[in-house]
């Protein structure tokens, strides 16, 4: 398996061409994040990410994280990897200065999470969790819990994890049972069992700091009865220096399809009198400071869709570079390298145009997360912090739809090499079919999109979007030739699709709940795929008036090229997917139980 | 993981109302398949596979094939099954009564086939393999050849291979240098290296018949070069019994994704002085054969496709109906199994309507095939003939794509717990993963199917099947009620979209070449959609014919609802494959090597 190339050129596209990277830079806070600055580090980030993550992808796969006696053994070389991981500054990348990250915009902090992602998705998830901590901590925490564990987490000393799923509550977080008793010293004392707690337990760090939801004795039920609390694996002293171990253990790590290096633990709380924890935010909170933890791990599981998307390509397109077999359609000559024949072609850049589209969307989001944090005009933030919302489930849910049909379009491109194992395409596939589910299934992220995003604001965010990207057809159509003429056509087509599917939604939402969520996710991935063809559109844009100031260098031109394959081959769907979400309901609710 | 339970209902259902089994067996030489004698062998065939090969699934995967100097050893239970499998007769169900099988049509042996492949993939390959020499033997072996092979390989006392692929040759046949020096003695001795041999070594059986494409010292370059030997893995005396070990052997096995309990190897033929094989039929003749092999084998392979997809869903069903976890929307009540949620709702219908689809489009081109060998009227022959060869390659490739996706949907349905590979779904995602790849990938049938299928005829037996299709349209039509006028209007906008794309495929065919193969494989999405739209019509139709004749069996209003959901979900893509199949070509061929 040839190791990850960042593709930085790319990466700069986007970053300045389509979510306004110089904007961004002036935004309060982000002054630092000046072009140069910029590429410097995305330029070291890549070096990292191709030289030191990715050769131990593959090792980490077939090693995995291993479970002794309580205790979690890493891969051979992630522990040095974690180490320079951490003193290079790369964990609080975009985190607060004053606790001691870099405070660089979360825009620059995205391109850079894709290299780890592409690089390394399982070695990723435990920076992604810490930060998800971090993001909990910043938000609810008390100023002595932001002292204490803010700048080590931060730094990478110590990581964090979240603790939510019991094995009767895994969607239903209503129905989680752990619960946490009061102390006379104003701590607490935890007790339960909770699954699937990634990096719960390993030795990267000295301590792992678990954020915990659990049940106040006096809770109500539901979710509204949920608290969160820190339980630290080794408790901590107000001079922050570390003391007995706590009373929770790593029971044993799942066996898992994919993400093998990933330790997936069945966390044990209190089976020796309680563990120790600190309440984080208000009793009876924890779901407010959960969805600030998760919706950030949101955006983040969407861009391992990115990230193992993009891998997966640079592999398949490696391969049918290489593999020299069949002879070319119409031309009767010697054998040609495989990405020479039509269908492999189109596999290709199938792969490339949604890895674009994709990129494009999640920085474009990422710019737009600055400026409703950053931006000092109310009615600026609210409106980026509108669109912010509405994107982040089709982020999560259609970029990793997209990573798990992506990476099986790479094993297809190998042929039967891509069926075995040592060939590294197959594992691609493994570790992406986790991301349609954690952090909230596909349908999950559909119904939120529906119900909370485009039904409760009767389609006004939705509404917005759409009115942007009519915008953007406009300027189509005053492109001349044959490409912005298909773009166009699609694009059109495709916004048409959405309107239609987000009037049917408001109109019937109230009435007929279950019928209309029939329709969830095929409206999810027409979002995602006409959010992804206005992506492209605004790259062919930019591409066109680059041409047109002079310039003559072909990566623009196949930026026209791509985002011409995106319509004719992604956009097309549009319109069928608003067939189903606005006549789907029947037929899905008809059967009885027993009819099955 | 709950055992496989065959669908003996859905079968008799499909054989009776859409195959057409009364008729079949009316057929000269399928006069025992009385309805009675069909239900009875289905009967202990569902037994054989629940009970006996379904248990060892699981221990497969585990344990796997595994190879030690040359010598594979099965997973445990798999020798005994195996034993069981050849003394009931069930490897020659569908074969010639004279040599030693039960003569039974094509048709029954298709659904006994999927049993199979449901229960036990990795076990089904080696009887799938063996078949696939028979018909070849059948068709193009001497009367000595049959007379010695035929008997041991029907009652399976003997399996057999193909060999075929060689590293630089994969979908590229012409590209094979395996060579076969000839004898005084009328034999030959073959040299070369083999891979990806299904079965290539184990210990199930007395001896192995492998069938090798290799050349000829004279022979042309490329695949009018090529002849078939057969090449015995232990000598076989005139009387049939065996002698010296040839000089043929295991090198080692694959490390694969999946089906790891079947044995794929690489063979070495020739390295102690050569193996002795015998021609199969004429010099440089061995690709007709080797088609003879590859259509019966993709047939089955499609089997497996629709195998798989079953055993996807009856788990995913199983687990939806146990799994109590959230909400009803719009119901304020304790916490529900997760089949009443809409969107797993979708997702079981999704499985279960393209199951049904795949199943009866795969029955019924079993029972053309039926006719096409024994019909007495021989335009009734050539007629069914032209539709089986317009079908295989639909057939193989869109059933295993769906069987990727189906079987990665049940993954989804498990949530968390589908990705922990103790519960079993993720191995039908890994098991399946490798149908879309061997004998000929998606882009092979749907090249074939574009090219020597549509274009070569102008579109003539597909249009054949467009006029029967307009003709069940038109029966949609007379019949009152939501449902039906759903179904009528999604068929009739599929059968548009499919004429649109055939007329485009003959007009442009010749003229670019390279272009239409761009959409060859949505082409072949939109013919198995369609085809399969088809057939829950029909099935729609025979269940309204019984409820208007007074039946109030729930399973018949079942078939319709199933119908009008693959209508609204499944056939509303064929608009959107259409504009891709006729318009997709530019922007997928006009980026450079370079671009990329």
């Amino acid at each position: 398996m040839a190791e990850y190339l960042a593709p930085l050129r790319d990466m700069a596209f986007v970053l300045h061409e389509i979510a306004g990277l110089e904007r961004i830079a002036q935004l309060p806070g982000c002054e630092e994040a000046s072009a140069d600055v910029v590429e410097a580090i995305l330029a070291e980030a890549a070096r990292f990410a191709g030289e030191v993550l990715s050769p131990l992808n593959r090792v980490g796969d077939r090693t995995g994280a291993r479970c002794h006696d309580g205790a979690v053994a890493m891969p051979p070389g992630f522990g040095e990897a974690y180490r320079q991981f951490a003193a290079g500054g790369w964990n609080g990348l975009g985190c607060d200065a004053a606790y001691g990250g870099q405070g660089l915009p979360g825009l620059v902090s995205a391109a850079v999470q894709e290299m780890w992602k592409s690089a390394n998705m399982a070695f990723s998830l435990c920076s992604m969790l810490t930060l998800g901590a971090v993001e909990a901590l910043e938000r609810f925490g008390s100023a002595e819990q932001k002292a204490t564990y803010l700048p080590k987490l931060i730094v990478g000393r110590w990581t964090g994890t979240m603790n939510i799923t019991e094995p009767q509550a895994g969607s239903d977080l209503g129905a989680i049972r752990s619960r946490a008793e009061p102390q006379a010293d104003g701590s607490y004392r935890l007790f339960g069992q909770k699954i699937f707690i990634s990096y719960g337990e390993h030795d990267l760090a000295e301590n792992i700091i678990h954020l915990v939801l659990a049940r106040l004795p006096d809770a109500p039920p539901g979710v509204r009865g949920l608290s969160l609390f820190l339980v630290p694996k080794f408790l901590v002293a107000a001079d922050g220096t570390l003391g007995a171990r706590n009373d929770l253990r790593c029971v044993s790590l799942e066996h898992k399809l994919g993400i093998h290096a990933s330790p997936t633990a069945v966390m044990s709380f209190g089976d020796d009198g309680g563990a120790t924890g600190h309440l984080v935010g208000q009793a009876n909170a924890g779901l407010e400071a959960m969805f600030v933890m998760m919706n950030a791990a949101r955006f983040a599981v969407g861009l391992e869709g990115l990230g193992l998307s993009e891998r997966a390509y640079q592999q398949a397109l490696a391969h049918a570079k290489e593999r020299v077999q069949g002879r070319e359609i119409g031309v009767s000559a010697a054998a040609v390298p495989i990405v020479r024949h039509p269908d492999v072609r189109r596999m290709l850049m199938s792969m490339k145009s949604r890895v674009e589209a994709m990129r494009a969307l999640a920085y474009f989001v990422a710019a737009a997360q600055d400026a409703a944090t950053r931006h000092p005009d109310a009615a600026e933030r609210q409106a980026s912090q509108a669109f912010v919302d509405l994107m982040v489930p089709v982020v999560k849910g259609w970029f990793t739809e997209n990573a798990v049909d992506i990476a099986s379009l790479g094993i297809q491109v190998h042929g039967g090499a891509g069926y075995i194992e040592e060939t590294g395409a197959a594992q691609h596939l493994r570790d992406a079919r986790i991301t349609t589910i954690y952090e909230g299934t596909t349908g999950i992220q559909a119904g939120d999109l529906l119900g909370r995003k485009i039904a409760r604001d009767g389609g006004a965010a939705l509404g917005e979007v759409c009115a942007q990207m009519r915008e953007t057809l406009a300027e189509l159509e005053r492109q001349a030739g044959e490409d912005f003429a298909a773009i166009h056509g699609a694009f059109g087509r495709g916004i048409a699709a959405l309107e239609e599917s987000a009037a049917f939604v408001v109109a019937h939402a109230a009435q007929d709940g279950r019928g209309v969520a029939v329709g969830a996710v095929p409206l999810l991935h027409l979002v995602g795929i006409v959010s992804g063809g206005w992506m492209m559109a605004r790259a062919a844009l930019a591409a066109r008036r680059k041409i047109d100031a002079g310039s003559a260098d072909s990566f623009l031109a196949g930026k026209i090229v791509t985002a011409r394959f995106y319509a004719d081959h992604v956009l097309a769907a549009a319109p069928g997917l608003a067939y189903t979400v606005t006549r789907g309901s029947a037929g899905a609710l008809a059967l009885g139980e027993e009819q099955f």
